[in-house]
């Protein structure tokens, strides 16, 4: 059947496109070293008509976008919901930035002490995930995210009702490319992941057990290969350790809903605290958020 | 008097260098912008002769070096010296890498968790801190040296029985330059710093603090240009709450030997937690600790 409509994932590091037929199966599906931290400041419209609809031969489609791309660094900053929120109300604020090309708004709670926390893209991520099943928007749920800004939402009857963010994808990318602990294109260490693992403590004095990650090679003799894998270890395991317990949600069942290779070092973190988990893909769930806000706006 | 010794300061961010006379005293000073982490591998040896050399007019004296330079990143890795140490003990294991070209070894212990710990430079900063007075050498002392990466010493009776160190410096410094909390050139925002202090609550959950320097811009209507002030507040305050519990010294009076600029933010961030203070120069500390190792080794 022919494509209807055009839908993106556009992340900080990557965008994902798919055509989609009006039944939201899909037509065609292309993926694109465009994330919103490569883009220059209005180059994401011009990319977009340049590069990503021709791939996909949607020159003429209507478009719905999710991600950073709906915020101060991407196309244009589109208004975030509050939470608590669902399907209805992130449907009902999804915006057009031009005729046709639409973008689905983040989230917004007070988390951390009062402080402000938001996020874009998760939230069709997690809409995706609950529209699989009815069971999925049933009760509570503890959802992990993991990426470049990890995100921790709790979910209560297929609504946010609050989430917490994370920096340690970001970190990890800088620390790896820039800093001491530079640790390119290193295959992965399971014993240095997990020694990095037991280094992270509960999640406190980051600062000091970083520069573990260097005194191990500079004094005790780890190989320098082993940083990358150390790191890793070192920056889940303290995210894992901290994160539930400022929700107040130590020891609950976690479902890691994301890319598989970042999910299996999440698992490996949550397990080692005794923490039961479950695995969604976040490229299905994504791709079923936009199908389901697609479908409400009428747009499917 | 003419010069009989030029000794030097060679740390990860920059060397500052000294020709010193029989007595002690400076003959000439100058700085240069060749820290460790701006060498090849291999060239310290070379650029020490062409540029360090020349243009303090020291192209045959004898020559003592200290910090990163005697690390596996600098000249060469000079064997560390195991904690506790003073004076004697360092002074016994300054190394050659060349006839006339001598290294203070840095010092290492056991901290976080069995852990090791290194440090180089900091133990001449210490021992000349601690040749300026004989009071110095008496008694118990907790000493915070600031920079890319602080160290916190524990001192009793002249000796260095144990230090942790930190990642605090290096990680603003790549995380302005090369993360979503880009912010160069910035001038300091006293408020912006108070609210990163008070965002860092005990040094815990540092992950998901920092992401709150994103999200008071992205979801809040915070300043951008405030970015750095934050972040800063946010990363010391975070150390100053967390190191002195490992080390099991909450709330003991603390010394901050080091640069101005970098003390003064250190000082504020004590204080905020009610912790006493003293202040002492670090360039006038390590000079003396450079010329207490010369003279015990008779270089002067």
């Amino acid at each position: 059947m022919a494509a209807a409509l055009l839908v993106c994932d556009w992340g900080s590091t990557s965008l994902r496109a798919w055509t989609l037929d009006p039944a939201g199966d899909v037509v065609a599906r292309a993926v694109f070293p465009l994330g919103v931290n490569r883009l220059a400041p209005g180059e994401a419209a011009r990319r977009f008509d340049e590069e990503v609809r021709p791939r996909l031969g949607a020159a003429a489609l209507p478009a719905l976008l999710c991600g950073a791309i709906g915020s101060n660094v991407g196309w244009r900053a589109i208004p975030y919901v509050d939470c608590p929120a669902g399907l209805a109300e992130i449907a009902a604020a999804v915006a057009a930035v031009r005729e046709d090309v639409w973008i689905v708004p983040g989230l917004r709670c007070r988390g951390l002490g009062g402080a402000c926390d938001v996020l874009r893209g998760e939230e069709t991520k997690a809409i995706g995930w609950l529209s699989l099943s009815p069971d999925h928007r049933r009760g509570h749920r503890l959802v992990c995210q993991p990426g470049t800004h990890p995100k921790w939402l709790v979910i209560e009857d297929g609504h946010v009702v609050r989430f917490l963010s994370a920096f340690t994808g970001e970190l990890f990318a800088v620390l790896s490319a820039h800093s001491i602990l530079r640790n390119d294109g290193q295959a992965h260490d399971p014993a240095a992941f997990e020694a990095g693992l037991a280094a992270a403590g509960e999640g406190d004095a980051l600062l000091n057990r970083l520069y573990t990650a260097r005194s191990r090679v500079a004094g005790d003799g780890a190989a320098p290969e082993s940083t990358g894998s150390y790191l890793s270890g070192l920056l889940v395991g303290a995210e894992v350790a901290a994160t539930p317990r400022l929700l107040g949600l130590v020891g609950e069942r976690v479902l890691l809903l994301g890319d598989k290779a970042a999910c299996d070092r999440y698992a490996v973190a949550l397990d080692r605290r005794g923490v039961a988990l479950d695995l969604a893909d976040g490229e299905a769930a994504v791709l079923a958020g936009l199908v389901a806000i697609a479908r409400l706006r009428g747009q499917l």
